[in-house]
């Protein structure tokens, strides 16, 4: 006999009733049973499993305009870095599916300005800043063809861990900015060398890093968005190859592809590093 | 080649500390690797995933000292009557367990006061209500012997939905009392024939029931601890046999050997309809 009702899963499933919508549907059909799998085979209590409520509470009475702190707690156990997985395959899939934008990540603005190639983004320059040169090329993957007047933009956060938006003693739009590719396919432009940041860790999501033994840092990123009329858009983050947490970042979004060497540069009173980043896009198919 | 990185839930799982306890480390887990294969298995995207974030939130948001919406949206997904089955069958199978007292539901009280076999527990009689009287024999199972002065504790909603400590129009103590049985083992009192009533349906719960088409009825009970020194405590709820809501309960509590018959009662002024119930206590194992 088993210990546990063998029917009790399938009965709350089946009480779904005609109006659902297929989609809403087999989302609680997939949700219910692995929740359900999950008490069973750990044998969740009543109280760990109140334990586990009052933190989701405490996740929403945190959340505000400024703060989400419910997908704070999803991104420290890799679930929007999954979903994030997931929706670019998708939307590689079938390129014109709507999800496609929604893979831009909570910083980006789609107000940011034009900037012309050799622009410096750093408008506020913090004292910690070290400066850098990143400049490349935008080519046709399979033809190696410089790609004329495409767009690449950028955003990062300052040495503080915070994005312009989110600290008022930044000016508006800095470390961030949109340039047009020259007759070579090329860009480049003047920004910090990404530092590491401290996801909040005053919350909930700070309380499971704490019981699961983690640390609550981010590697030093910076955001691209590379497009051009007729290929697919790319959407991504580049990571310093010299960061302390590459390989163990707080919310998982590195991938070994993404990995960049920013390299001493010489004779430019401007930056002491410089970035060399190509960007290659991907026709896409014809309508 | 998988669609999506095979080794990205092991990362996730494999980042946790040295320090973190056991069973949390088998709890995170196990939640980590259901979640990750719900969101696998069902192509979940990002718009999806943040429509999720946006309602754990909202149910942190409207929980407070009287109202714990976190808890109820798991209970519309089953989840709490499973942790509650789960409970039962631990402490059943190790009944010293401090998980034995979990299970009590959140409008029992420690304080509730004895009374006499016989007395009304209807204290502020609502008037839609219809009078019951309730009795029965506490035997120890194995031996059907009464058991002199074992402790009957019940406690119901009013007929407006609401127990006691959520109703301010609601006299202390009303609708529930402590009684010992009787030389005979026999306990007695008049109570109201439970009514249904909808869980809170205006936050998330509500709004999970209305998109799975469910509604958010809960058939009528009443809660039940039985108690007698060297005997395993019976924690319990009946539910009337006439309940629509029987095989449809918003929460999934009802079990087929819960159910009872309300019968109408003759020639008593106070009540026309009556309860037997007897209940059944198994020998706890010596220490």
């Amino acid at each position: 006999m088993p210990r546990f009702d063998p029917n009790f899963t399938d009965n709350v499933i089946n009480s779904m009733g005609p109006k659902t919508t297929p989609r809403f549907r087999q989302l609680m059909t997939g949700l219910i049973r692995h929740v359900h799998d999950f008490a069973r085979e750990n044998e969740l209590t009543v109280d760990e499993w109140m334990a586990g409520v009052k933190l989701l509470n405490w996740a929403g009475q945190m959340s505000d305009d400024k703060r989400n702190e419910g997908q704070l707690v999803c991104d420290v156990i890799g679930l929007e870095s999954l979903v994030d997985e997931i929706t670019y395959t998708l939307a590689n899939e079938a390129p014109d599916a709507p999800t496609a934008t929604a893979i831009l990540g909570p910083f980006f603005r789609a107000d940011t300005p034009y900037r012309d190639n050799g622009a410096n983004i750093v408008l506020t320059p913090p004292p910690d800043g070290e400066m850098a040169f990143m400049h490349g090329q935008v080519v046709d993957f399979a033809t190696k063809e410089p790609l004329v007047g495409a767009t690449v933009e950028v955003w990062q956060a300052s040495t503080n861990g915070l994005y312009e938006q989110q600290d008022p003693k930044q000016e508006e739009f800095n470390l961030r900015g949109k340039f047009k590719t020259d007759e070579q396919g090329r860009y480049s432009f003047y920004c910090l060398r990404p530092t590491p940041y401290p996801v909040p860790d005053d919350g909930p999501a700070g309380k499971l890093l704490e019981l699961m033994d983690r640390h609550p840092f981010r590697p030093a990123h910076i955001h691209i968005i590379a497009t051009y009329d007729g290929y697919k858009p790319l959407t991504t983050q580049i990571f310093d190859s010299k960061d302390k947490y590459l390989t163990n970042d707080s919310v998982f979004a590195v991938k070994d592809s993404l990995i960049v060497d920013f390299v001493p540069r010489k004779d430019d009173p401007q930056a002491g590093l410089e970035l060399n980043y190509d960007v290659k896009l991907v026709r896409a198919p014809a309508n």
